[in-house]
């Protein structure tokens, strides 16, 4: 059937590319931050046949890429000193002061038509302002918005990429190999700031599609009449339904592991994203209650002793009578 | 100042009423349900002239109303011997299946022309089946949906009536005493069910109200920048300012008390009026986020181990890594 | 690239099935109603052999189904006639009112042992209360949440099944044909009304889905500096992406037509599962904002004249002054 | 009865202050921008003793308050010279540009010591920008939010106090006069700043209770089962319910108008502050979803062709079928 998502097959993989696919002319680029989506960036290239030189703080995540084929750096002028001209800088580093760092670090070392991608989640008015300054100095200003989690290494990155033309199409053998196809899963958005602006935009859907998934599996969970297989459940949908999806696929398999998910507390992180589409839809006047209550309830998952709610119970006690949880209205 | 509100004054009462308002003429009527509504609505309408019969399931109830002037009864069919044809029969008991019980205790002794009163928060159509059987009995069905809490001994209660006009008519006496004014604050809304349907969206509207308020109040708390004086803040806005309003008072009043509100759970109960008025909102097609989202607040309040949140947290873990608070998206 | 949805693809089908799939064994069924889901599931059964009799009350609909191989009936005796016991009598009609006008038709003319199945969006209460009728004369009762829509023919339906284990079982032949695998897409959920539930909670999720994507692609739309190609950015984050959906995939196809949609009135309907999925949430405690939220959107969309919003000008008029539009709060 | 707002009484007003009401001691101070707001504001410090100097680009602003008995300047340099060190010069102009405009204005002509007040709508966080370049001149810099409306003139404005004591202190006769009373309605919220965020929150509080009243009148308009009078169920809560407030005053005074609000568009205007709120509570992870959704509902009154719900019914053509309005999910 061809609406199998990998997640459950992805397991069985033994993490070597498909032999049908074919290659990209190589090329050589910079990876600046060898987390868990700079490093298996890197890897996933140099499977590709692409040449990597990559820099991290930790002298250790740099020595693992080394061991599986990267010209490790230990700084990052001698990694700007390993490329050739016309370079390709390409941070993954933790959205925020560091890019900005990395950013000022690296414009003194590099030379007019060298390209600085930022391959991170960052406000894309953040990348409109750090453009500028690579503008200044002749550098090329690229920014990828980047999807796929740790599946990406296998599965291949979705990219959003804005950015001048010329840069784009410099990169295009990264993103080709990046990309889950040659042509597909990633895309040209328009100029730069508008990857990280789509971006964006996609993390605040992933709210509002996660958290519509959490609040149907817990209306199931809590009928307990029909004391349903929420496992079971998921399964079945991922075939055939209209809701089947990734995250569907992701559902099931954590639901895998125990239904009760009596290991995991409910406290819901947020990364900035959802945040500022929340932002961007009030500044735009377009109403998005969906994505702003997913982001309300992560907000609310964090809340140990809610004001909002004790002052309403003291309001109910004021006008009610004085056993709170009783007092009639 | 005009626009105060009685909150704080209400203390100094000696709980006599003003000798400059005129009485209407007395009546009679039976009082089905001494709790803190009833007992007090009793006491509000003996202290205006009227003859109150008075019967509870709590003997020591009836024991307190006739130590304040009272007859009271040993059960119902006294009670219902006590009144002069066409009786009045006020019920002021629990809303749901004491009320049907209520009524069907009451049916085989009353007479045709007699009122049955439902002054409780019933559903309005609970209210329209209930008529139903009464009105097969010749009896008269009037619902008084009834605001005002434990203030209303003092303040008067706010009623919204629903019935046939001659029954209304003769209860006006009443209706008049347990009014703020003798023609303000209760108020024939129409036909039997009305007055239950209209106090329904009254406190649907208090919901969203008291919401607001204390999304503000936690807004103001959570800003440690300015270190705000809330109860000051609440004072400030009583007078002049357009949010100024008797659940104002009150939480002005709740937050003399402390302002970190440290002894009262964040915990909300709900009486059920707000349900029925979100889902009467779905049925009619009206879109009210504010109402509804009010609710599901206080539902909030009262989940202990989300699972919407654990799940939200489990499917983050899935596609961003394991680390499920810091994983990245 | 394994996670490709089959929307694109679909278009391309010749209708025939894929020879590689072993056949079930053949049954025979009564398809009650032809409608596009009815007259679909029948034809999709006919291909993998098994005997189909139908009925309508539309004589063309039962003409073309025939015209496919299918047995037609003129009446429902007559389609009861036609079948061997224990029969399956498989309503497809719409919910509400047909479904027991159908039921009360059938049960004159079936025997103890028979089986109906409600594989229509019925109200699982309705279904609980329906399959005691059923039950009150011998009759198995199973529900069928059907979703797939008009690619169901050619993908499969994803089915959610209540009914008793006996029954169920008995109808494995036709879901294994009905289902995009033969143990892929349909699960039996558990007692009679599990499936209806299931596939409520199905919609529900379905509206808080498509309703993130909607606000998600009206915030890029609005964001007039990057002049986003919205087909474009579908298609990106159809492969590889964390919110790769088959709601995706048919958005991306949706878009192809023409991106601003201008022969598309803003106006959403709804089928009546996201409000029992609303109510069901309240009736067991959960907040579930977002499914709610996009229930709203829905209402909103169909609202012409609103009352909120004048009366909100209103107010705004009163306490800020005459301009209602450029008042000052 | 005590709870009567004054909605309905300041319409026989004469206009002319109580006598019983001691005044403070006069001072003198110069009103910048004379619209709605500053004119009467001007005018209530008048009628109280106090001396005001007033500038407005529009001359015959500066005629009419003259007419009343200000000085009017015409120039912001003249009103400087007009009045004696240490001066206090209150801002009353749109919130934005146009102060900064004003603020610039003024520091080259005031001494260290002279005090500026900004009686507006500003952002808390443009506040305390302006303060710090005041202060760089030597000056005292005072944040006003003022609350009111066009019923301020005679009800009296809340204010909401934000600046150094000192400076605050001086201000306290024209704040007394300003005030609904002597020491009620207004307070001293703390450092400068606090005035605009506490009135910041005034407004999003605002919106969450306007929103609250709306959708349940919306919900009892549409309930044509019980024909309701919407005027006289808004006059029957003004008295005794939890529900009375000034704005509830405000409605009932509306509807007195017509029922059906047939003159007014449902469209709603926003001053800006709500976003604010919404955007600081996100900011301070406070979960406010009413006051978020009131905020969302002004936005969708605004909304002429959404994009949202076209896009949503375009995908429900997609899985569904061809008929968007009655296609079946």
């Amino acid at each position: 059937m061809r609406n199998t998502f990998p997640a459950q097959r992805a397991r069985r993989s033994n993490l070597t590319r498909s032999p049908k696919r074919p290659s990209p002319p190589p090329m050589q680029l910079g990876m600046i931050g060898l987390g868990k989506m700079g490093a298996n960036m890197g890897r996933r290239l140099m499977r590709d046949g692409h040449e990597v030189v990559g820099f991290d703080l930790d002298e250790s995540a740099v020595q693992a890429l080394e061991d599986d084929g990267a010209t490790g750096a230990p700084a990052l002028e001698a990694l700007v000193d390993e490329l050739e001209p016309p370079r390709v800088c390409w941070m993954m580093v933790p959205a925020g002061d560091a890019v900005d760092a990395t950013l000022g670090d690296l414009l003194p070392h590099l030379d007019e038509g060298d390209i600085v991608v930022d391959g991170g989640n960052s406000n894309y008015k953040d990348t409109l302002r750090r453009a500028g300054r690579a503008e200044e100095h002749g550098l090329h200003y690229v920014d990828v918005g980047t999807s796929g989690g740790v599946w990406g290494l296998e599965e291949g990155y979705s990219m959003m990429v804005g950015g001048p033309d010329a840069a784009v199409d410099q990169l295009r053998p990264a993103l080709t190999t990046l990309a889950p196809g040659p042509d597909k899963g990633w895309g040209h958005m328009g100029d730069v700031g508008s990857g990280h602006f789509v971006k964006m935009v996609h993390n605040g859907i992933e709210y509002g599609v996660m958290q519509a998934y959490a609040e149907g599996f817990d209306i199931m969970k809590s009928k307990e009449k029909f004391d349903l297989d929420l496992q079971k459940v998921a399964e079945t949908w991922r075939f055939g339904s209209v809701v089947r999806s990734w995250l569907l696929d992701l559902t099931a398999r954590a639901l895998e592991e125990g239904q009760d998910l009596s290991g995991i507390e409910p406290w819901v992180d947020d990364s900035g994203e959802g945040r500022w589409t929340v932002k961007e839809a009030i500044d735009l006047d377009v109403p998005a209650p969906v994505i702003t209550d997913a982001l309300i309830s992560r907000l609310d998952s964090r809340v140990e002793d809610s004001y909002t709610h004790k002052l309403l119970a003291a309001m109910r006690n004021q006008f009610g009578g004085h056993d709170v949880k009783s007092s009639d209205e």
